[in-house]
């Protein structure tokens, strides 16, 4: 990256300490000296954590140099990497400095920008802290620390002035947390439903395509890598709800945590629940869903029946997208890579230079980092799941006995659960039949019940599959 | 909206008034004067043309009043409309000053942001260039203005430190603009293909969806208000053609007009045309396409035939769709409406809190209007029409006579144009008949006087249809 002498260099930094201590008074009158001496000053970024998205970022900020001094006419230089797994950088990256130790990059008064990169929460969430302790902007992809203590990360920030970035936290490479902060603002967010896990996406597209059973296609993905050696995040729906939790929390300035999304994963899925979605017109897509009623919002994620007409239905392979709808602008739809070392490494990009942005204009936190501003936040009113309502599909596998079906639209009935179809297929000697049903919109709680009594009944040979329709409405 | 004490307000606008001839220093100096003051600001928008847009902006910034001051707590008022042709104002806007001379907008000492919605070229653009030189921020949905006098406009807003504002030129309600400015400010734009027009679009749906004739759809439309009186703009691909040469000079940095843009429309396609793309997988859309070459860029709107896999394929109706390719982001697209009273004042509400948060903040011009600094915007270079190779599908109506295929087919490779494949159909007695054929990837220089050739034979009996065909690369 283009270098300033080091004069200039070790100017701006060595003023930005003491100045950090001075009255608005007296940093306005500094601003006013500084302003005078020019353009002396570059922007310092350093990145904890070198695995894909860190390398990806550095990439990026290498190969867009001469772009990015065209859109912004001050040197943005990676001047630190810390990561305790490598010994050498790439040969573009030799004039940066490696370290092993974290503190190495907070510790040091030149660096402007911290970018984390480490994922997981712990050393993260401390290593985060303290850089918005020394006073440094911190960026970070960690969807699962800001889910579960963006909290405690966004008041620090707030108290130390200083701006959080993490547009590569849900949505990888696409713009999506700056689409609902800045470009939808004139709205009151009516819903929020997506695609937001690649690798989900990719075992459902496949299972859709080949008819090929989830254990399948998540080895296949494995060896493709586009599934990790523990899927756990990714399948059961955990990795969704960290993003969800993010993006309610923008949508609706309430401080949305993890624990407050209900969760189901795809592992449960059969192709044969796949081929009667598509008999129906569906699809089945893990959807993150959060609808606005007002005085409580939906947050949940599990495999949905989406009509093929939906664009969400259409959406494969490991491509995320985000529908929002807003009472303004109606439906508004995102869709890109959600994933991968140069999509994140975009993101992440596009936030270094809107910071360095806010930095050299003293715009600091002009958009608050959760669109929201701090102090009117309030607590999440989310709605129990026992109260959702929404049409569903069933698969229950039973032994094929005379008085079957009638027992199983007894127990519905009972629990008034309305049927709006019924199919039975499978029969072959000994082996159970499965009774497919489609539900007319019935209530989360009823619905449980009545799916306990029965998969209690002597003749059904699993528990029964349950899948809920996506509801289309705004 | 909520008002400050009168005082307060005359104070700002007072002091702004003097505030403009004085040196970087002083400014500084009075800007510490002024945060002493604390927060006695608001900001005064007016609005030249109260039609659709007009009136979609300030009923969302009604609407939308407490949302906004919980995102930015100054205070953003509607102070005055402009408009020749009305006489009152909605109740909720009985604090509005109403007036039909848009010189009390701009000359207006207390007016920060002009929002010029009155389309077309005159006086639009001499009131933009106007406020432009009074030191008024300004915003626009007007495409068809910054197609052609963009540059003007943009030089004069940095020569005067003015923002400009103009989300809602391009894909109304979908904040394409930003997110190919801000949110893909680290990547190489290689190509951009989008769906821009709406009316183009719902007609090209409904003759998909109900084979209807386009002079019969039209008419529909027409009725319905997707399509206006005079729909040359829309169903000629001129208004698409505005917002690619709005959204290439963003994406590149150079200054790309509408005459730069080669335009076809929709006009001449008939329900056969799309029964036969049906056939070969493809959907018919009205595309703007722009590919990025290095030294040339392309820059065509024109009908196109998209793999049906393709998502710009299924974006049906009224709808929007944009997507880009950036070498570090890879795709990136966005949907929603791209017209409307709401959603398209959506986008200039979300323009007119962005220009606000800067004039409070101190950073007008924090990102350029048009994402590269304005010294370093370059010419541009078009790939000259003649040059450009895709794959095409041709529709000759002829005689059915023999030998006729084998003179079309000798034509065609006395071009060096080799034939994919070729269908006969519509043979009834004293019916001219159709020859369809589909081309390899050919240059259209060759094309085009292949077709002359083709149309000049006396068995012809219309001019041949061609339909270039999308070319999925990056």
């Amino acid at each position: 990256m283009t270098k300033m002498s080091t004069f200039a260099g070790s100017y701006y930094h060595g003023y930005k300490e003491w100045y950090s201590g001075f009255s608005q008074t007296k940093k306005l009158l500094l601003l006013i000296l500084f302003a005078q001496q020019g353009s002396m000053k570059e922007i310092r970024v350093g990145i904890i954590g070198f695995g894909t998205v860190g390398s990806g970022l550095a990439q990026a900020l290498y190969e867009q140099q001469e772009r990015l001094l065209r859109k912004f006419n001050v040197p943005i230089t990676l001047t630190t990497v810390a990561d305790i797994n490598i010994t050498s950088l790439p040969e573009q990256f030799q004039g940066v400095k490696l370290t092993n130790d974290a503190q190495d990059i907070f510790n040091d008064p030149e660096i402007d920008i911290v970018v984390e990169l480490i994922g997981g929460i712990e050393p993260a969430r401390t290593f985060m802290l303290k850089a918005i302790s020394k006073g440094k902007h911190v960026i970070t992809a960690n969807k699962a620390l800001l889910s579960i203590h963006g909290k405690e990360i966004f008041e620090a920030a707030a108290a130390h002035q200083v701006e959080v970035g993490f547009e590569a936290s849900v949505g990888g490479g696409i713009p999506v947390i700056k689409a609902l902060k800045e470009g939808l603002a004139a709205n009151r967010i009516n819903s929020i439903r997506g695609i937001m896990n690649g690798t989900a996406n990719y075992i459902l597209t496949a299972m859709t395509e080949h008819g090929t059973p989830f254990e399948e296609v998540l080895k296949e993905a494995q060896e493709k890598g586009y599934a990790e050696a523990d899927p756990t995040y990714d399948v059961e729906g955990i990795d969704t709800a960290h993003k969800l939790a993010i993006l309610m929390s923008i949508a609706y300035g309430q401080n949305v945590h993890l624990d407050h999304v209900s969760v189901e994963g795809i592992s449960s899925i059969k192709p044969i629940d796949i081929e009667f979605a598509k008999e129906f017109g569906y699809r089945i897509k893990l959807l993150a869903i959060s609808r606005n009623h007002g005085d409580h919002v939906e947050a949940r994620v599990h495999p949905t029946m989406v009509p093929e007409s939906n664009l969400l239905a259409n959406i494969n392979g490991t491509y995320n997208a985000i529908l929002f709808n807003g009472d303004t602008v109606d439906d508004v739809l995102l869709y890109g890579h959600g994933a991968g070392m140069m999509p994140t490494g975009s993101a992440v990009a596009a936030d270094v230079l809107d910071i360095s942005r806010n930095i050299i204009a003293g715009s600091v936190n002009r958009v608050p980092s959760l669109s929201y501003l701090p102090e009117t936040f309030t607590a999440p009113t989310i709605t129990p799941m026992s109260e959702l309502t929404c049409p569903y599909y069933f698969r229950v596998s039973v032994l094929d006995q005379p008085g079957v079906l009638s027992m199983i639209s007894g127990i519905l009935g009972n629990h008034g659960i309305s049927i709006k179809s019924v199919i039975q297929k499978g029969r072959q000697d000994g082996e159970p039949v499965h009774v497919v049903l489609r539900i007319h919109t019935s209530n989360e709680d009823s619905v449980q019940k009545a799916v306990a009594e029965i998969d209690a009944l002597e003749y059904c040979t699993e528990p029964t599959v349950k899948i809920r329709v996506l509801i289309e409405d705004a």
